[in-house]
């Protein structure tokens, strides 16, 4: 068998196995993800184990300390995995949940359900604490999962997957509910984007690069979760106490995650009370600010913001600076140069905020607050599999209900069509 | 400029408009169409006289009749655009309903409000009447649209657009709103399917070559409208005078349509009571039959059905009739050759419905009804911009609804992520 026919035949019987994943009831779900955290307490050891080969590899190959970080699986890492397990135990299931009724006038009887999407493909770098959380999730809304995840955390996947595996089987759910592609190395990733007989959704989770490959090769739908340009505008009527406290929040709080606010812009008349106390801040902070022309008048020794900075999600503690003459400035920066993930209005100016909150064309727009509330958690909708910057099926946070679709049911007692 | 500046110079226009659009109140929105209307009816000649060029080119060119008749506007066709427009006006404006909302204990306010898409673009096939009802769902929700018609329809789509640009442009829309693609031929539709800088979605309306040549060219997200092969299963403990008044319904009373009924599936149990009177009834309808070994020895003299037939929507007066041992192998034909469309089961067994309504992975499952009901209009969800035949996004009727998507709105007080 070659690996083209090794990859049809596991995406075949996950087809199969999201059939009858699609009829399991919510607590033979849960008993799986009980049974899950048992089996990994059990593994500790072995999946540190087995991730210390990966690790070793990637070390005598000379990879960023930051690569190795997201590789790495040490014990607190597992805690946190087990966390994220009983995480989803506890969210209802969307599964059968009547979203829409209706009865007609000639007696038909119309249910919009939810139901699983049926076969998500994720594809995703070497990042081991996806393989777990994807498949959780996944299964939780009744989906059978693939996952196609980086090289450099093979021998770390496959243990992990092993015990997903053998819990599903003692929990005597279909073991082909997760599969991992390992046949095919890369060409692998554009064989599977084709096979839309098998497989309803791709979810790409990595960076730019990744992204582009799966959206220019998918045959398949494809939900992507984009960077993270985001901005927050400090208008005229803003009041500044809240404005300085909330910006560097967004900032500084954890500037590594996609909901951290990447460029200020301030409203020119507030600019010169706003600034030098903010620069202050940032610097107490060691951010470092790259400023337009008018900014580096008020704040003084920093780097010019090129036309790249705008586009740039730092994920550091960098932070571009833009002075803007209006509100309508600061709206139309942001549709151009940001990604739609969250942006933030800070204003005492019910007016000037509902303007942006209606113009700014973002996942999530914030008056008064951080940018950093852009999660699943935070709005109270539990974990998620990422945050959608697509328009269409899932925008934002995209948790459980995300991860079904819909069918029409029709009780009828005989009813034609005249 | 050239062909690409051409096309890009559009679609950047068309994005602008959509901004516009997004804050345009419903009233405003319903003048454009009232004004539409208006504009047909003083242009109804126009419209014929235009269209005949188009028709005279086809005849010219000996296309099918059954093409010529897609392509021709009468006025009985110009009636129906104008009643189409009518109905859109009735429908309500589901653009800023709030759909979710929730307060945080940290005093965040969460709202879900549907917003617009943004730019959706229709690629299409040579029929003006979708010109028209694709773009006044697409502007009543909101959108503009980018059209790309087929060649053949050329004058006529011109006409078109031109009186929707004008009624724009008198009740002071964006006349960007609507724009059509000519330039570029038939390379534009792989062109324009690269540009989700600007499109944020694309509705594909044609047959199987226009839909695969789209999911395969395009890098921005696709609703798929494909073929309906729909199945009606006759279960042993159906009450058969209802099965036989549905089972014709459902394949006669419009067989061109995607929802009519092409293979009908009978259990072994009933087939040999049930399916003479049925053959007679096809029969009286100059309906072909295509069966299986064992309908050809109740059903004498008819074609035998082959592999391909299963998987074939006639739409026309044609069917597969197949006899299956057992509901498990009716609903196994069901998912495997059938487009997830619209399939039912006629049965009194309440237990036997609810296995096949589950089991069934279509769009819209039935019990005791006819498949033609789906439908925008007979579900009560008033005009559709086709029937989805895709999981991601909208199921079944596309409506205003699932024109638009939704947008996190939060408001605070100066809330900040610890």
């Amino acid at each position: 068998m070659d690996w083209k026919e090794k990859i049809i035949l596991d995406v075949r019987k996950a087809k199969e196995a999201s059939f009858i994943l699609s009829k399991v009831k919510t607590e033979e779900k849960n008993m799986f993800l009980n049974k899950l955290i048992e089996k990994i307490e059990e593994n500790r050891e072995k999946i540190i184990k087995e991730n210390q080969k990966d690790v070793d590899k990637c070390l005598k190959r000379n990879y960023s300390s930051a690569f190795i970080d997201r590789l790495k699986i040490d014990e607190k890492r597992i805690d946190k995995m087990i966390k994220s397990i009983k995480d989803v135990i506890a969210l209802p299931d969307p599964v059968g949940k009547k979203i829409w009724e209706t009865e007609r006038p000639n007696g038909l009887k119309i249910e919009r359900i939810r139901v699983p999407i049926g076969v998500i493909g994720i594809i995703y770098e070497s990042r081991p604490d996806v393989t777990i959380e994807a498949s959780i999730l996944c299964i939780k809304s009744g989906n059978s999962v693939i996952l196609k995840g980086g090289k450099e955390a093979k021998s770390t996947n496959l243990i992990l997957v092993d015990i997903m595996k053998s819990a599903l089987m003692e929990t005597k759910l279909p073991v082909d509910s997760v599969n991992i592609i390992t046949a095919g190395g890369r060409k692998a990733v554009k064989y599977i984007l084709k096979l839309y007989q098998y497989i309803d959704l791709i979810i790409p989770r990595g960076g730019e690069s990744l992204i582009k490959t799966v959206v220019e090769n998918s045959y398949i739908p494809v939900i992507k979760h984009y960077a993270g340009v985001c901005h927050t505008y400090v208008d005229k009527d803003a009041n500044l106490e809240m404005a300085w406290k909330v910006v560097l929040n967004a900032k500084v709080q954890r500037p590594a995650t996609c909901n951290a606010t990447e460029t200020l812009l301030v409203h020119k008349e507030i600019a010169e009370k706003f600034l030098p106390k903010m620069a202050e801040l940032f610097r107490m902070h060691k951010v470092e600010m790259r400023g337009c022309d008018e900014t580096r008048k008020i704040i003084t020794g920093i780097k010019e913001a090129t036309e790249d900075d705008w586009y740039t999600e730092y994920l550091d503690l960098i932070i571009s600076i833009k002075i803007v003459n209006n509100i309508e400035e600061a709206i139309e920066h942001i549709n151009k140069y940001g990604t739609h993930h969250s942006d933030a209005i800070i204003t005492e100016n019910k007016e000037s905020a509902e303007k942006f909150l209606r113009e700014v064309d973002s996942a999530a727009v914030y008056h008064n607050a951080s940018t950093r509330f852009t999660d699943g958690g935070e709005f109270g909708l539990g974990a998620e599999i990422g945050i959608s910057t697509d328009k269409i099926h899932a925008r934002g946070p995209m948790g459980l209900e995300e991860l079904t679709t819909y069918k029409y049911v029709i009780h009828g007692n005989g009813q034609i069509r005249e």
